[in-house]
């Protein structure tokens, strides 16, 4: 496959890619926020283009957000793909797009749907054991629960910001070990995690299984779970993290629909035990994901973690958050948890990575860290196989730590 | 004070009280929902008579739900409450209001806001202990930070439900203490928590001291956070409940403005050790509430939970809940965690009133229950005192068990 947008070929985003995201022009003629999705070096504005050419589609592609085209589901999401792939791969329609192409460096990336719900799994075997050593290094590694269900969490909707967004370090109460009682001021230990992201489509009244994950889930993003790791210690005994995760999780811009990752399922790794029925993987039907991630700070690449490694998928995820009949709502948001190699270059959060603060690590330019200091940015990347070799684009994850207010 | 509507005096819903709530006439005229206040028998469609009217705040009025008085913040919501107040108590106005009056038997309520967050805490000391005596039987009955900060979780905004919404018993994955393995099917431990939930009207970029809840807090409803033991205790550790929550939460539909609650408020208890500067109480304005809750199952009144006895203020919470910068939405909804007083006859959920199941409790009918059965109805009622020994009703939040599906 090629387009005949200049340097769509070979990128992050070649014409196999084609994510969505919401984009601004500042400055520009009408601000407001616009659907587009990104090719090259370029943006298409979906809106204007669907408008234009009387897509049947357009009001779909029309609005300030992603909100429509997700609820529209499987159908309508292969049919504006197809649409897409045909104009921006076919020479004879060149004139016509053109119009409509933006600069992606002169757009203003926004937040792409309305988060409705957003639940924080903690799927990696490698990630769950290495705090468990950390936290509890007298007991088992893994909770007695952790090879039988996904764990995971509610965690707040209303701070999914999207990359980019002030890491504000965040206050908050913590006791530190050798003092009597806890203190209340700017976290010390700043963390954070690297995951994926799953955005929700169409909603659903109950139980999504495991087989219908493609028919609910419209597609991929970055997420970055900020953590105050000494809040959290003190605050997690019985209810779990709040107020340690709560200040901010930010996702990356560009949602890449699960089409576009056809060529990136692979088996998952194998369970034991067996999960239980509601549980188990569809023979044929894979929901690993081949997604190569990278943890970069100041420049500094610190990590790879592996997506292929998590040892539930999410289409398990979806399976297990639905099980109890719970409704599922377009924008809801769930996500992989702390993605974690069985390396130690392949860990996701500093947490492991300076093994619980006891082991510093050094950024290129000689420095040391534990955690985040003030003025660190943290940048998740991420790649996947497309068809014939092409290598996708997730985008990025991106985020400044500023002083504590 | 005193209302020509007739039979209004001495009702749960006089004058003094006027909650808000929003209904549907079903097979009426015009079907769309409607925003509304209680007044003895009847409800007043206050969008028709702001916009009859021309009052100044009718845009805030005429939609399908609370939202926009929500986040219009005190100064209006004490300018509609006066006006409703005048309107209501001086006859000279009943030629106009009539027409706006719908026989509160006759309508549908409806779940009256949209629902941001939701966070659920855990502030009774009561109860916390007795769940602690029940789970941890070798451990000190508090956590550690329990009376250091005021415990919670985030849970599911998209399954908070109106009352009277069926309570489908869940599904979910638990582990018999006498089996190896776990098992999936019908939750064995339906429990129900008796709790008060705050509704956030005024958005916040940042922290929300002490003093300043009432500046974005609208009101109160009452909740039931049901719950399945079986499903809870075998998820919980480390990340906290998830599936054994997130199946439904029920509101009562009337939220209670703040402002009805003047007479209601109390000093908290003493807390001890005193709480870290930024959880401090505001002298000479208290936010301990004398609510007297009632916990009724299929007609048979179980207990009397007193809401004064809590450990932690609503404000406390609030402030708790925002100290890390976390935003607040229009929407947003706390609640208090299980309502429990010191008394046997004041647990406000199951677990505590057959004390884990080991000591099943008697219905009127003669029938034993230890948790709930299918076709069980829980209902919880409140009351709070108003100005001159007058009785506000917080109305109900009601729930019938139906089997698993």
């Amino acid at each position: 496959m090629s387009s005949w947008i200049p340097g769509a070929d070979g990128s992050a985003f070649p014409l196999e890619n084609l994510p969505y995201g919401v984009f601004r022009v500042a400055g520009g003629p009408d601000e407001r926020p616009r659907v587009g999705t990104a090719i090259g070096d370029f943006v298409v504005d979906l809106g204007a283009l669907a408008a234009a050419g009387g897509h049947r589609h357009a009001p779909l592609l029309t609005g300030m957000t992603l909100d429509g085209l997700l609820a529209a589901g499987p159908a309508a999401w292969r049919e504006v793909r197809g649409w897409l792939t045909d104009l921006l791969g076919d020479r004879r329609w060149e004139s016509g797009v053109r119009p409509h192409l933006v600069a992606r460096d002169s757009v203003e990336l926004l937040l792409p749907f309305t988060v409705a719900d957003y639940v924080d799994f903690y799927s990696s075997e490698h990630h769950a054991s290495n705090v468990g050593r950390l936290f509890r290094p007298n007991a088992a590694a893994l909770p007695a629960n952790w090879k039988h269900l996904p764990i995971g969490y509610h965690g707040r909707a209303g701070t999914v910001a999207v990359s980019g967004s002030p890491v504000v370090r965040p206050n908050g109460q913590r006791r530190d070990p050798a003092s009597a009682g806890p203190s209340f001021g700017p976290s010390e230990r700043l963390d954070l995690e690297v995951e994926v992201g799953f955005v929700v489509g169409v909603p659903s009244p109950g139980p999504v299984r495991v087989a219908d994950f493609a028919d609910h889930v419209f597609g991929v993003c970055l997420l970055n779970d900020w953590s105050a790791r000494d809040v959290q210690s003190w605050e997690t005994v019985p209810l779990g993290p709040f107020l340690g995760k709560s200040f901010l999780t930010s996702v990356s811009p560009w949602i890449v629909p699960l089409d576009a990752l056809r060529h990136a399922r692979v088996a998952p790794p194998p369970r034991d035990p067996e999960p239980l029925p509601y549980l188990r993987d569809v023979p044929g039907d894979p929901w690993g994901l081949d997604i190569s991630l990278e943890l970069e700070i100041n420049g500094t690449v610190l990590s790879r973690p592996p997506f292929r490694s998590m040892y539930w998928t999410p289409a398990q995820q979806l399976a297990h958050l639905t099980c109890n009949g719970a409704t599922l709502r377009t924008g809801d948001l769930f996500a992989s948890g702390t993605v974690s190699g069985p390396e130690p270059d392949q860990r996701g959060c500093l947490l492991e990575l300076s093994w619980g603060g006891a082991e510093p690590f050094r950024l290129a330019d000689g420095s040391q860290r534990t955690f985040l200091e003030d003025g660190d940015e943290a940048v998740i990347r991420a790649w996947a196989p497309g068809p014939g070799g092409v290598r996708l684009g997730l985008g990025e994850v991106r985020g400044r730590v500023a002083p504590a207010s």
